[in-house]
C-alpha cells in the first residue's frame, strides 16, 4: 500500500495498474509502480504528491466504518493505563470491525490478541480488515460468545466492547492473571453502572471509570476551539485483578 | 522489581533484604525473596498481598516527578495519531525527566529514541529514570540544544516539549522523512500560536491542534463525575512532513 | 404572540387571520383569535396543541440569526457573575442582532441598556428584534463607534462583543462606576490575550476569564452524552473597576 | 452592607462601629460610617479601598456554605432556558441554604418564590440567609414535604433540588400552568435516569438534560486553562408542561 501525500490531501492506494481519478486530478498508477517511497508523482493537473509508506494509523483511518467504532484516543488510553506492551497476551471481547484488536496487536506483537465475536457477519468483515492490517499472525478470531466462557488463561488484558458488558466480567476475571487488567468500553452510563457493580463483587483493585474528550482547535488566522465537535464516544472502565 | 497488590493498596519495591514499613503493616522482604510472582504474602497485620510482575506503567507511575511531566493520556495520543510503532526512529526534544522518551521507547523498540536535553542537571535525572525503566538500549540522551541542530535524518517522529517550541520546528522538519510526524506539547496557547505559525511556513500537512481532557467518574454507591479534576495539561499540535 | 405547544412540536405565531400550514397539519388562525391562553386547538390532522403565552426565551429562540450570536448560556453567566439586576444601568458595545441587549433589558428593567453599534445595517436588524421583544422602552441604540467614546457615566456593567475588544477597554473603564463590571465576549484567544493585557493596565480587580461548555445528554432508552455538540462559543472575560 | 474593594482584595462588612482586622491591615469602621459609597478609605497600613454598594452576587458569594450548594452558573442557566422573569411565580422544592430561592427572587420580583424544605434545621439557616438578602417580601418558606403535595397552582417554574427528585415530578406537574417549566438539579446520574423516566410518563415536552462546565483560564504572563478545576456540580434536567 502507498500513501500519496500533498500539503492539502492524501490518498491511500494499493499498488496496481491503471488510473486513479481524484479531485486533485488523475494519477497514472503504472508510473507509480516504477517508483519508490520518497519519490514524487504528479497528477494530470500537475499537482505534486510524495509517495510515502503508510503506517497502521493511515490504514486504520481508511478502514474504519460506522460511528460505533472505538476511536484511536480511546484505544491509546487502554495502552497507557494498563501498560501492556510487546509480548503481552490480550483477549478482546466483541471484535466488531476489529479496529481495537488490530490496534493492540500492532503494539503487543510478538504477543497475541484472541478476539471473540459471536456474529458471523462481523467475523467476515473483521477478517478482511485484519488481512489489510498485515497483522494476521498475531490475531486469532473466535466466532464464539465470550459470556459462555473464555478459554484463555493467564491473560494480561481483557478488553470488552459489547452490549451488557457486565455479563463478561466473571469470565474475564477467570482468564486474567494476577495483576492483569480489565478494560471495558461502554457508550452508555447504564452499562457503566452495571459493569462496575459486577467488578466490585470480585477481587479487583484500581477500579476507575473515565471519559476522554479530545477537543480540536482551529489555528488558521485566529486561534479558538472548533465550534462543533465530538462530545462523547464511550466511557472506559478499568480494573486490575488481585487474585 | 515487584509490585505488591491488594484490593486497596499497592507497593512497588526492589528485591532486597530487610523490612518494609507501610500503612498496611510490615512486610518481611527476606520472605519475599524466596517467593515467586503469583505467590501471596502477608504483612504482620495479616493483610494479604499478591506478588505481581510490574509493567512499565507501574514503574512510570512511581518514577514521575513534578506537575510539568507529560501524562500517559497525552503520550498515548501521540502514539495513536502518528501511528509510530515497533522499529520506528524517534527524536525527542526536551528530555525533562524522560517520561516521554521511556514511554515511546517501550512501544517502538527495537527502534530507537534519541532525546535532546540542554540542561545537564536534567540529564542526570533522566539517566536514572531510564536505567530504572530497563530501556537504556533503546534511548540515547544528547546533552545538546536541539535548536542549534538535530543531527538525525529520516526520522519517523520528532516530539517537542520545550519552551519556545517554535525554535525547533525548522530543525525538526529537516530531520523528518517524508510522511514523518512532528508532535509538539505546549502548556500555553501562546506557544500553540507561535508553533503553528512556524509550521505553516514549511511543507507540512495534517496540521492539527487538540487538547485531551480525561474526566474521572465516581462509581461507588452513586455515579457521577468527580467534583474536582485536572482541567488542563497541555495542547498537542501535530503536523506531517510532505517533503 | 402565541406559542402553540404539543408534546413533540411548538409554533410561535403572531395573532392574525388565515391559515398556518405546518408538518403537524393546518391551523385555522381565525379560530385561535377567538380563544384564550390555556385553551386547546387542533390542526386539520386532529393534532392537539395548547395555546400558551410565550416568554422572552421563546421569542429570542425564534429571533436569533447567525452562529455568531451570544448564546443564552453565556448571557446568563454575565448576569450571574456580575450580579446586575432590576434597576441596573448597562452599556452594551456591539449590538449585533441585539440578543444580549434584549436579554439583559428583560432582567434589569426598569433599568436601562444603551447599546452601541457602528454598522447602520445591523442597527436596523436590531431595531426590529427589539420591537418584537416588547422592551423598546428600556433599550436605546446608538449608531456610534464606542472606541471613540462612551458618553454614559456611573454604569453598572459594560458588555463588549466586538472585534478588537481591547480598543474599548479604556472607554469602558471611564464609563463604569467604582465596583462596576466589564464583561467581554470573545470567540478567539487572541482577543482574550489582548483584552486582558489592556485590563491589567487599568485599576481593575476580580479579573477572570472563563469558557462555558454546556453538554447535552440523551436520556431516551439509554443515558449518555450526545455524540456531537457545540464545543465552543466564546470566552468570557470579567473585570471589576476599583476606581 | 458595604463592599470594601481594592485591586487585590475585597471585604464585605455590615455598617457598624469598631475595628476590622484583615491581612491588609486594620480598618477603622467608625470612619467608614461617616463616609459614602464611592469614597475611599485606608487601612492603618495605608492600603486604599473603595467603598462600594454590594450587589446580590457579592452577598451570596459570602453567604454560601457547603459544596452541595447550587452554583451561580447553574442557577443562571435555569433563568436562561426557562425564560422566567419579573413577575413570574416559582415553586422551589428543597430550599437547602436558600441560595437558589434568593437568586431567583432577585430576578422575578415583584413575583414570588414559594420554597419547600422538610428539614426544620435547614429552614432556620435559610431564613437567616433570606433576611441578609433583603428579599424576604418575595420568598415564602414552607416547612413541608413537597412529595406530599404542592398547594400552589398556575406556577411558571418548579425547581427541584432534593434527593429522589422523581418523587416530586407528579406534584410539580400538577402545580405548573400549561407552558410552565420544571427544572431539576441532580448531582448523580441515577437521579437523572429516574427523573427523566417519570417526566416521560406525563405530558411534558422540551425534555432536555445538560451539564454546564465552566472552565477557568489563567491569563497572567501566559494564557492557558487552569490546571485544576471543578469538573462537575450537577446535571440539569428541563421539561415543559403541555397540559
Amino acid at each position: 500500500m502507498i500513501l500519496l501525500l500533498s500539503r492539502n490531501s492524501s490518498y491511500l492506494i494499493e499498488a496496481r495498474k491503471g488510473k486513479l481519478h481524484t479531485k486533485d486530478g488523475i494519477f497514472n498508477l503504472d508510473e507509480i509502480l516504477k517508483k519508490n517511497f520518497g519519490d514524487k508523482i504528479k497528477t494530470h493537473l500537475k499537482k505534486e504528491f510524495m509517495m510515502v509508506k503508510p503506517n497502521l494509523a493511515d490504514i486504520l483511518e481508511r478502514a474504519k466504518r460506522g460511528p460505533q467504532i472505538i476511536m484511536p484516543k480511546d484505544a491509546a488510553l487502554i495502552l497507557a493505563y494498563t501498560g501492556i506492551s510487546q509480548g503481552s497476551f490480550v483477549v478482546d471481547v466483541g471484535t466488531g470491525s476489529s479496529f481495537l484488536a488490530i490496534f493492540l496487536a500492532n503494539y503487543i506483537k510478538p504477543g497475541k490478541v484472541v478476539t471473540y465475536e459471536k456474529d458471523k457477519k462481523m467475523v467476515r468483515i473483521a477478517e478482511e480488515n485484519i488481512r489489510l492490517s498485515g497483522l494476521s499472525r498475531f490475531i486469532e478470531i473466535k466466532n464464539k460468545d465470550a459470556t459462555k466462557g473464555i478459554a484463555e488463561k493467564n491473560v494480561d488484558l481483557v478488553t470488552v466492547d459489547v452490549q451488557n458488558p457486565e455479563k463478561v466480567v466473571k469470565q474475564a476475571y477467570k482468564a486474567l492473571k494476577p495483576g492483569g487488567w480489565l478494560a471495558v468500553y461502554s457508550p452508555t452510563i447504564e452499562e457503566v453502572i452495571a459493569v462496575t457493580k459486577k467488578i466490585r463483587e470480585l477481587n479487583f483493585s484500581y477500579i476507575k471509570t473515565v471519559e476522554n474528550i479530545v477537543r480540536e482547535w482551529q489555528t488558521e488566522r485566529t486561534t479558538r476551539p472548533k465550534t462543533m465537535g465530538i462530545m462523547h464516544t464511550g466511557f472506559l472502565t478499568f480494573a486490575r485483578k488481585v487474585n
